[in-house]
């Protein structure tokens, strides 16, 4: 019952250092391909590819930027005399697991032939100006960005939570504080034990405060995220701004 | 170059057709941890499992329930005397792509094992009565349910875009007419070749039409998505409601 696609998702790290060799066509298009064959609500996305340019991250060869694309929907639309009438919440929320399920693929694609991936997830924040650089049009959102190359590392499997803190049975359960902290306790062990925000220097500084009792001894996952959605991103009009300007207006009708 | 998860991944079908058989405990972990090594922002999500439950839709043997889950993420800021503070918006983009690419492992490994799968749309529109059908707690949102079993049937392989309708090189390109046709004829001409939509009686009706001049012989897929895209979900409110519901306030923020 073990396989090679088991295999592959199962050994799945993020990768953060490249070799300079490029990617050849063959394999970027065998990654798009995969990509494009996922389940699909209405194929509500696009994929847009920079090769070999210096300001890649990590130095890789190829960055993808996977968007949901409600443009190209419009134009089959108009073709057909209909326009889209749906609102622009709910198509965002078909169109996310469009883009998404289709970036996924390209991920496990990639791994299954050798190479090394990672996630960008900035473009959430970042929108207008991914929108300005690949001159985006009207409704086509950039949701995620993927860097996909020769691996330069081999680092180790990075934890996650335990199989009864993520799956359910029939209903939701009702945590106990220890199920909790087992959860955070594996999550914080597992990254300390690779050193992992050391290596990345990753640590998020404290708002406002003089002084950090924490040092990369003991700052782990669970200080991260606090740290993270605790001190980020708290002003809801900016990012219904970022939207708007992709042209999703999620809270009021577009006049 | 080829291998086996590519080969799964590009051989992915919709099953719709189950045999009775059950799905065997070591499968179904399998599946989990396979979702559970996808890459994550913060591991903002859950699943839930039904098991041999006659509502299963297709008569298959689970249904998974997968959700953007942010009440995990407060018990264990909760525990380390954090808030979080990041916008329910912000929240919900991260999560959705937490959610969904844990989902699209789940189908990977289930057709890697020769299982059949199918996602259903649905709780983006039905979040209510999973929350309490499941007892969900405040912030978690069932994003998206997948069927899992053993397959009935054997369809072929559904069509997807041209790739030069998908994939852009450095910009998103302005398209000609002959491009959206070249990229609707493949689509149409693929469903109709399976006569997809007759076998599933699928056809979306004209509301407040006396006749519709369509019949199976040619209403195929942009058809379809125009009917649907062009009479659906109208209601921005309605959407709003929903997520609301869930617990998550995206467009004011809670007070």
């Amino acid at each position: 019952m073990e396989n090679e696609a088991l295999r592959t998702m199962m050994n799945h790290r993020s990768i953060r250092k490249y070799k300079e060799e490029k990617l050849e066509e063959e394999k970027i298009e065998k990654i798009v391909k995969a990509g494009r064959q996922a389940p699909f609500v209405s194929q509500m996305c696009s994929v847009i590819m920079e090769k070999d340019d210096e300001n890649i991250p990590f130095e890789a060869p190829v960055l993808f930027t996977i968007c949901v694309d409600i443009h190209k929907l419009k134009k089959i639309m108009d073709d057909r005399d209909w326009k889209v009438v749906t609102n622009d919440l709910t198509l965002l929320l078909f169109g996310i697991q469009d883009a998404a399920y289709l970036a996924q693929n390209m991920v496990i694609a990639a791994e299954s032939m050798g190479l090394g991936t990672c996630y960008l997830g900035s473009p959430v924040r970042t929108a207008k100006n991914l929108k300005e650089k690949y001159e985006l049009p009207d409704k086509v959102f950039p949701l995620v960005q993927l860097v996909v190359g020769y691996p330069a590392e081999d680092p180790p499997l990075r934890p996650r939570y335990p199989l009864d803190f993520l799956l359910f049975e029939e209903e939701y359960p009702d945590f106990s504080d220890e199920e909790v902290e087992a959860a955070m306790e594996k999550m914080d062990h597992g990254f300390l034990d690779e050193d992992y925000y050391r290596k990345l220097d990753a640590m998020i500084s404290l708002k406002g405060a003089e002084e950090d009792d924490f040092t990369y001894e003991d700052y782990s996952w669970t200080e991260h995220i606090s740290r993270k959605w605790g001190q980020w991103y708290e002003d809801l009009e900016s990012q219904k701004e970022i939207l708007g300007a992709c042209g999703f207006h999620i809270c009021e009708d577009e006049d």
